[in-house]
């Protein structure tokens, strides 16, 4: 497996690849602290494509990119749309002459395959319908940090979305012990489920799948969750709460997984719905250095794309 | 009294902190002209979020954080709403992991109020429907620049809005001579003017409250304007407009000051409602001095909240 | 004719600032290939004005600037209209205070006109209803890379719009061999026309106007094309599809032309409408290194005008 040009999917990635970015991400979180400047993007711009509304997203890789010394140039929503007024093969060869990298976030995952196609320069996915790589990678760090990545139960508890996909191909190629519980319909992407599959046979990763949140949770070290109707599904909303409504992580979930067991949520987190307020804010939520390691993660990235020279 | 960790009202904050705010916002000046670099807030980045749409406020943060070495992320209008799709406390302690400072400008004042309780990080009031205590520190070092801060009088002549109440706060905690002229069913905040007669008990500072502007403007060293209708206050326009009718602010009011007296308006200024053409565009009026010195002042905000280290 | 503050139009500027900022872009170009960082705008911040959406003028502007070691300030659409909530000379005057340079888009030109007269900063002209000077110096900088400026013939095909009349402009300051091809009702801008004859009898270049679009690329070292409505025209569309009907930039006018011509268009390009995929992509077009110089030439124009103390 040869070293992609962009950051697309985990699943295109060799695994010591992944590996060194984490570790490098765990890095950047030390040098940061201790304020030590990083300048991989020095004289280098990053151009910022948000087709959705966003926060952690868009401040992280604003600030990551400049906190590695770099331009961060904002598209934000409404501003230009790839493939709308123009072509997104001219858009993509134009950007590359301007810019270094491309981070993009769009709801329809062909745009950024095809940025990625067209573009001379690496392309970042910040996040489409169907993964959303970055955030599994700071996933990935924050269990590390808070526990072992290769021995840890990870138990997912709700809608099989774009984050469960991505979580399914960092467990296949770092060879995590991952459950996935969702209701029957809402399960995970069968081809992601396919690839993972074949992954975590290569990496002796586990992959299982679960309906009932009490059994999914009993050897979890890490539980997991998000919100039921993601950006776009908002019309789904009454219908989902319904279908949900028995995967809620709550005191009784928790208390159903093995002591110390750590909750993750990739926020944001809407109280009272696919989580309480008392788990969010219970000393086992670690939701805001997960959020926190988004900016390392995504620095470590951008530095194993960009073209040193 | 202690010092504050957020710049939300002047009368949050000791009275020698002010003072030296401003003094460093003239020295700030000085360095600028000089094209000294400052870099007080290298390696930091500062949030500026808008709620509502801004020119003086957006542009002179932004270039305010860029000229002391740090980087701006903004969060235009539309973009993410506070406390909207994400609990203000969960955006709050979110931003704190990425940024050094966040800068708000907000409708609600309890939105930035909330924001400073659960942020780690340093809040700045950037102007709320309540106040707008970064503009009266402009204002105070355009006094200072321009006269006495202590013994020349300041009459506002207008509404009893959101710039009112940062004026008696700063009158109060500065020991200033403010005299407030407004329609009787326009007057200032009754909590804020309890407020100001308390600090201003304590600093010698003397606040008069006024109905008629001939009266009020007899011993005026700087007469003070805003618009009629704030942003939000536009269908209003229409009743405000006849109930300001005797508040313009022309040649004929100018005159009933003393001579020297100048003109300040905190922009943006609608020629022939509140102001005439000829008052603004005299030689009295310093308006854009009073613009750009919330540069220098908000600069000076900055470096005193932020962490050195 | 004395160097003006602004670059408004090329007509405005004597012919040997033109060409020393083209000599300047062909240098940043090679600077920037081999990375030595240039920093003429150190310490500086230019303000970003968009009244339109914009890639390439955002885009490239906003690189441009952080290349030279400015800070760019982005106002894009929406947030602020100039001499809407507030007059335009109190903006320009304003904005004065705090930025060192203005780029300003505008579909309003007398607003980017109004803007220069009132700032005491330099105020560049980044597209308008009727001119678009950046683009026109980037072709001259394109057409100086693949032929020569002075001899070699530029044909446009399509409408008489605002890119067309930049174009006569600077090839009556240049001395270059200019032909406009439009359909009859579509032509340019009379006054225009006769500036450039103007300017091209002083500079000893040939300004030709034709209908017919075989007999006008006969003698062309470049054929140049753009959409044949403009933003802001929308409504005309299925109109001018039907006027514009002949002027197609295809295989067959392409064969009419010598051999060794090359295809320009200022992007964003409509396939099949202006131009056909085919000759988009041929070897003849040179479109991206195009939008590329918007880049290089729009950081000599920025040196040129920017106070260097």
């Amino acid at each position: 497996m040869s070293r992609p040009k962009d950051f697309i999917s985990i699943a295109d990635w060799p695994p010591e690849e992944i590996v060194r970015m984490l570790d490098r991400a765990a890095e950047l979180k030390r040098l940061r602290a201790a304020r030590v400047p990083v300048s991989m993007l020095a004289g280098k711009s990053v151009l910022l494509y948000f087709e959705k509304p966003s926060l952690r997203t868009y401040v992280s890789f604003g600030i990551g990119v400049s906190e590695l010394g770099g331009t961060p140039v904002y598209l934000p929503p409404g501003q230009v749309q790839l493939g709308g007024r123009e072509a997104l093969q001219d858009v993509a060869r134009n950007l590359s002459r301007y810019c270094h990298m491309i981070v993009a976030r769009t709801f329809d995952h062909d745009l950024v395959v095809g940025l990625a196609r067209h573009a001379d320069k690496p392309v970042v996915n910040a996040l489409t319908d169907d993964l959303h790589p970055c955030q599994a990678m700071a996933d990935a760090l924050t269990i590390q940090e808070h526990g072992d990545l290769r021995s840890d139960r990870l138990v997912w508890v709700g809608d099989g979305n774009n984050m469960v996909s991505s979580l399914i191909h960092l467990a296949g190629v770092l060879g995590m012990q991952l459950t996935v519980c969702t209701p029957e319909r809402y399960g995970p992407d069968p081809a992601v489920v396919e690839r993972g599959r074949e992954l975590a046979a290569a990496s002796g990763g586990e992959l299982r799948f679960e309906t009932d949140p009490v059994a999914a949770v009993k050897d979890a070290a890490f539980v997991y969750t998000d919100v039921w109707a993601s950006m776009g599904q908002e019309s789904q909303a009454e219908e989902r709460r319904s279908a949900f409504a028995g995967y809620q992580v709550n005191a009784q979930l928790m208390a159903a997984a093995p002591s110390g067991a750590r909750f993750l949520h990739c926020l944001p987190a809407h109280r009272g719905e696919e989580v309480t307020e008392e788990v969010l804010e219970s000393s086992a939520s670690i939701v805001f250095d997960q959020a926190e390691n988004r900016l390392h993660v995504q620095k470590a990235i951008m530095e194993a794309l960009v073209d040193p020279s």
